[in-house]
C-alpha cells in the first residue's frame, strides 16, 4: 500500500529550504564578521551549545515518539476497520436464515455491505475535512443518501442505518436475538473506531511544546557559529548547514507524522484502505467475480496515492 | 475544538516572566561581581553543569512524558465517553420494541438521551469541581433534578437513573433479557470512563518529583554563571536567559499538561466534547432538525473557549 | 484524596541526611587531603565522571519509570475496584426483579452491599500486611466474618460469598440466567483486580538493579572530588553534596514509589478508596440518607491520612 | 523455535561490508592527506562530532524501540493465532452434541480442524508474498481449494467457509444459538489478527527517518576524521572502522527487525508456528495417534529453519 | 514470594569474575607498557569513549527495558493465571445447581478442582523443560495421567478434558447453556495465558543485538585506557575495573531477566505461585480445612526457593 520508492534529496530538502538559506546566509555572516573584527572575547566555549544539543535531542526523542505513536494509531485504528467491516459482512451472512432463499434477504444483505463500504469512504472524506459523499454515490440509494446527508455527523447516521436494518432483520426473524445483540457489537467496535479517528483528528499536539522546541533549536543554532568560529573559519559555514538541516528534518517529520488525516500527500492512506475494504465486501457478497477490469483501474488509482508517502 | 492559533511569545514568556527576571538580575550581578573582584579560583569547569544539565534533560523528559500521558488518557476517556454516547443512543433506538407506536416509548426514549447529554455536562462540571447542574437544568425532568441532586456523586445518580429506566423497558417487555444485558454493559463502560477521570483528578503526580527537579534546575542555574563568567563577561548575561528559560518553559508545561481537569484554560475541552455529545445525541433523536441557531450558537461558544489551548 | 500542600525541605533532607553526611566528611577529607600533600598525579580527567553521570542518569530514568509504572498501576487497580463496586451494586439495583417488594429482597442487596465495602476495606489491609478485619467489623454478619476469617485468603472467600449469593438469587429466580452471568463478570473483575494488587505486593523489583545503581551512585561520588578538587579547592564541598544529593533523592524516590502497599505515609491511599466506596454505596443503597455526621467525621480521618503523601 | 547458535563474525560482518570498506578508504585517505598537507586549519573540535553522536544514538534508540515493537507486535500476534486455533478446536469438540454418534458430525469436525490448519499455512505463505496453496495442499478439500482459490484474499474466504460451517452446525441443531454466537467471536479473533499482520506488513515504516538517520550517520562518519587525525595519524583508521561499524550494524539490526514478514531468512517463524498448530490439532482430533514419523520429519524441516535467526 | 534478602557482595561479582579479570590485566599491562615505551602518539582524545559510552548507554537502557518487560509480562501472565484458577472455581460452584446433593457432583467439582491444580503445576514444568508429572502426581487420575501424558503437549490436553467436563456438566444438566459459554471463555483465558508463556519461552531475544552490545562493549573497554594512560598512570588499573564491572553488571541483569523460563534460581517463582492456587482452590473446595500441617511444609519449600531471587 505504502511505497518504498527512494525519496530524491531534492524532494526532502525542498521542505526545510527556506530555514536552510537562512542558516547559511547566518553563518557566512558570523564568519566574514569574524575575520573582519577580531571578536575573540565573545566566543562562547562549546560546552554550551553541547548541553543545548543533548536538551533538544530529547525533546525531539519525545516529540518523534508520540508523534509517531500517533500515526501508528491512526493506522491500527484504520487496521481494525478492516477487520470489523469484515467480521461484519461475514457474520451477516452466516447469521441470517433465510429458509425460502428469498431475493429480499439477498438483497438486504447487499445493500447493508454497499452501506458499510460508503461508510468507509466517507469516514475517510470526512476526516480529511471533504464532502463525506462523492457526488455520485454509488454504494448507497438514494433514500440513505438523503437521509444521511441531513446529519451533521454522516458516518454516525450511516451506523444508525445499520442498527435499524439489524433490527428489521430481528424483527422479521432472520436473526435470532443473540445474534442481534453479536451483530450490534459490532457496529459498537466501528462506532468506537470512528470515534477514536475524531479523536486524534481535533486533538493538536500542544502546541507550547512545537513552540519550544522551536525556541530551542534556533537558539542552539544562533549560538553554535559562536562556539565554531573561532577554530574554524568558513570550514564552519557547511558544517553549520548540514548539522541544523538535520535537526530541523527531525522537527519536519515529527510535525508531518503527528497529524495523520490532513489531506495531504503524506496522509494515512485511508482511500486506499477503504478500497481493500471493498474488494474484500464484494468478493465476499458475490463469490464468482473477481472484476478484473475494476481491479486494474483501481491499482492504477492507488499507483497515483503513492507519490512519496511520509514525509 | 482545539486551537492552531499562533501563540503570541508575550503569552508564553509571561508564564515564566518571575523565574525569568530573578535569572537576568542574578547572571548580571554575577558578571559585575566578577569584573570588581578578580575571583578566578571558584570559577567552575563546565563539565559540572554539563552533568547537571544531562540529568536534568533526561529527568525533564521522563517528567513531559508522564503528563502528556496524563492528558492523553484523559483525552482517550472523554473521546470514549463521546463513543458510548451514541452507541447507547443507538441501542436503545435499534433494541426497544414497541409494535403500537406508543407516544410513551418515544418520550421514554427521548427522556433516555437527554438524562445522557445532561451526564456528559454534569460530569464535566464536577471535575472541574463546579456544580453539577447550572441553574437552569434543561435536560433533566424536575424530579431527576432533585433526586440526583441529593447525592454527592451526582454523575453516578444519573447511571443509576439509567439502570432504572433499562429495568423498567425490560419490565414493560420493550426489550428481552439480552438486550437488557448489552445496554446494562454500555452503562458499565460509562460508569468505568467516569472512575477515570476521577482517577486522574484525585492523584497528584508524585509530589517529590516535582520538587526534586524544581531543585536540580536551579542548582544548574546557580552553577552555570560560574562556569561560564570567566571566559565570556556580560555576554553570559543573555546566554543565561536563553538557556534558563528554555528549561523552565519545559517545566511549565508538564505541570500544565499534568492536571487535565483544573478548570483552567487549558484544560481538556469538556464542555466542547459535552456540545458534541447533545449534538450527536439530537440529531439521532429528531432525525429531521438540524436546528442551525442553536448550532451557530454554540460554535460561538467554541470561539470563546479557543483561548490560548495547552500551556 | 492526596495532598499538595507544600513538604518542607527538612522533611524531604531528613530522608537522605545519613548519605549527605557521608559525603560532606568525604569531600572535606579530600579537599584537606589535597592541600596538605600535593597530589596533583592522580587527579581524574573530568570526562570519566561525566561518562558515569550519563549511565547513571540513564539508569535512573529507567528505574524511576519503572517504580512510576507500579505506582500507577497500583493506582489504576483500585480505581478500577471503585468503578466495579459502584457497577455491582448498580447491576444488583436494576437485575433483581421483586413483584411482591419483600423484605427478604431487600435485606438481601443490603448485605450484597455491606460485603462489598468490607471487601474494599480488607483486601486493603491485606495488602498492608494487617489484619482483615477490624475488631468490630460492621459491615459483615458474624456467620460471615466466623466463616471467612477461617480462610488464609479472606477477600477471596468474600467473593466466594457474593457468588454463593448470587446463585440464591438466581435458584429463587430474582435474577435470569444472562444476569446471572453478567453479575458472575463483575466479580470476576473484582477477582482479577484483587489478584494484580498481590502481584504487585509481592513481586520486589528485581534486586540486583537497586544494587547496582547503588554501586554505579557512589563509584561516581567517589570519583567525583578527585576531578574537581585540583581546580576548586575548597568550594567543591558545598557543589559534592549538591549534586550528590540531588541524585540520592531520585534513587530515594524509586524506591518509596516502586513497593504502593506496605503501610507507610506514602502509600496508595487504600483506606481513603474504601471510604470512597463505603459513601457510593450507602448513597445507592438509601437514597434519602446523606448523613452528614459521618460524612464529617470520614473527611477528618481523611485530613489525618494527608501525612505528606509521596516521598 | 528459535536459535540460539553462535552466530559467526563473519556472517554479521558480511552485512554491512561495504559500508565498512568504504570507511577504510576514507578514513586511510583523510591520514594520508593529513600528513602530505598541513592541513591543521580545518580540524573540527571533536564537540562537533560529540553532538552528532548524541543525536545519531537517540535516533537510533528510538528506531530500535519502534523496530523492535514491529517484530514483538507481529510475534504476539501468531502467539494469539496459535491459542485461538487451539481454542476452536477445543470448542467445536466440547460444543458439538452428538447424541447419534454420526459419522458426519466428526468428518465435520475433521475438516473443521483441517482447514483450520490450511489457514495458518495459507496466511503465513501470503504474508510472505507467496502462492497461498502449496501445488499439494493436504488439509483442504478439492472444491474448498477451488472456491478459495477464486479470491484474492484467500485467508479471509477460508474464516468465511469457516462461518458457513458454523451455519450449518447451528442449523443441524448440533449447537445451540449462544454456542455459535461464542464460535463466532472465535473466528471474529482470527480475523483480527489477520488483519493485524496486514497491517504490519503493508505499513512501511517512515521512509523519511531511514533516510534521516543514515544522513546524519554518514555526515557523523565523515566529519570524524576531522577531528581526530590531528591528535592521532594512522592509528583513528582502526577506530573510524570500529565505531562506525557499530553503529551500521545497530542500524542495520533495526532495518531486519523492522519487516518480519519478507521471506528472509530472518523473519517471523511463520511455518514453525503453522507447524505446531498442525501438531496440536491433529492431537486433539486423534488422541491416540502420536505419529512419530511425521513428527521427526517435521522436526528435521524446523533444523533447516534455523539459519541465523533476526539479522 | 520473592527475597528481599541482602545479596552479599561476592555472589554478584561472581558472575563476572572472568571479565572482570580480564579487564584487570589488560589495563595493567597498558599501564606498564606505557611507562617502559613512550607511546604518546596513540593516546586517544577522551571524547571518543565519551561518544562511544553514550551509545552503549543508550542501547543497554533499550535492552534493559525490553529484558525487563519480558520478565514482567511473564510475572503478569501467572497472575492472570492465579486469577483465572480462582474464577473458575468459584464459577463452578456457583453455576452448577444440584437439587440432590449427589455424590457425583461434588466429586466432579472436586475432581475438576484438582485438574486445575495439575494443569498449573504441569505448565510450570513443561515451561522450564522438565516432565509434565512428578512421579508421584497426586492431583490427577490415574486414567486422566495416562491420556494426557500421550500428548506432545499436556497443559493443553488437561485443558480438554476440562472442556469435556463442562460438556459433561452441561449435557447433565447441571449447568445451562449462559454458563457453560461463560466456562468455556474462562478456559480459553487460561490457554490465551499458555499460549503466551510458550511465546515468551520460545523466542530469543534477537540474538544481533547482544552480540553488537558485547562487541561495542569490549570495544569501549579496550579504548578507554589510551584516553586514560597518559594522564593516570597505574591509577587507572582500578578505574577501568569499577567502570567496566558496572558496564558488565548491567548486561549481565539483562541476560538473566529476559528468559524467565529457564529452570535457573533467578526465574518466575512459577512453583511458588502454583502452590498458591493449590492453597486458594483447596480452601475454597472444602471450607473447613485449614490443614496446618500442609501450610507449614509448604512455607518451608519456600523458604528454599528464596536463593538469591533475580541475577
Amino acid at each position: 500500500m505504502l511505497l518504498r520508492k527512494r525519496i530524491p534529496w531534492v524532494y526532502l530538502m525542498a521542505k526545510i529550504k527556506v530555514e536552510t538559506s537562512l542558516v547559511l546566509i547566518y553563518s557566512t555572516l558570523m564568519a566574514v564578521w569574524h575575520r573582519e573584527l577580531d571578536i575573540n572575547h565573545i566566543s562562547i566555549p562549546l560546552a554550551v551549545p553541547t548541553i543545548l544539543g543533548t536538551i533538544i535531542s530529547l525533546l525531539l526523542a519525545f516529540r518523534s515518539n508520540q508523534a509517531y505513536d500517533r500515526w501508528w494509531e491512526a493506522r491500527i485504528i484504520w487496521g481494525s476497520i478492516v477487520n470489523d467491516s469484515r467480521s461484519l459482512m461475514r457474520q451477516m451472512q452466516s447469521f441470517i436464515s433465510d429458509p425460502d432463499y428469498s431475493v429480499n434477504v439477498n438483497r438486504f444483505i447487499e445493500r447493508f455491505g454497499n452501506r458499510q463500504i460508503a461508510w468507509a469512504y466517507s469516514l475517510g472524506r470526512t476526516l480529511r475535512g471533504q464532502q463525506a459523499f462523492e457526488e455520485k454515490e454509488l454504494w448507497l440509494t438514494a433514500e440513505e443518501r438523503i437521509w444521511a446527508g441531513k446529519h451533521s455527523n454522516v458516518p454516525n447516521a450511516l451506523l444508525s442505518l445499520h442498527a435499524r436494518d439489524i433490527r428489521t432483520a430481528f424483527q422479521s426473524e432472520w436473526i435470532n436475538p443473540y445474534q442481534q445483540v453479536e451483530l450490534d457489537r459490532t457496529v459498537t467496535r466501528l462506532c468506537d473506531s470512528m470515534g477514536k479517528c475524531e479523536r486524534i483528528k481535533n486533538t493538536v499536539f500542544p502546541t507550547t511544546y512545537s513552540l519550544y522546541i522551536h525556541f530551542a533549536l534556533y537558539l542552539f543554532i544562533v549560538l553554535l557559529p559562536f562556539g565554531l568560529t573561532a577554530s574554524m573559519g568558513f570550514v564552519q559555514v557547511p558544517l553549520m548547514v548540514a548539522i541544523s538541516s538535520a535537526f530541523l528534518l527531525i522537527e519536519k517529520m515529527a510535525i508531518y507524522l503527528q497529524d495523520p488525516f490532513e489531506n495531504k500527500p503524506t496522509d494515512t492512506p485511508v482511500t486506499a484502505i477503504a478500497q481493500t475494504i471493498e474488494r474484500d465486501l464484494r468478493q465476499m457478497m458475490n463469490d464468482d467475480t473477481r472484476t478484473p477490469q475494476a481491479e486494474k483501474q483501481r491499482s492504477s488509482e492507488r499507483e497515483m496515492e503513492q507519490v512519496y508517502y511520509v514525509l
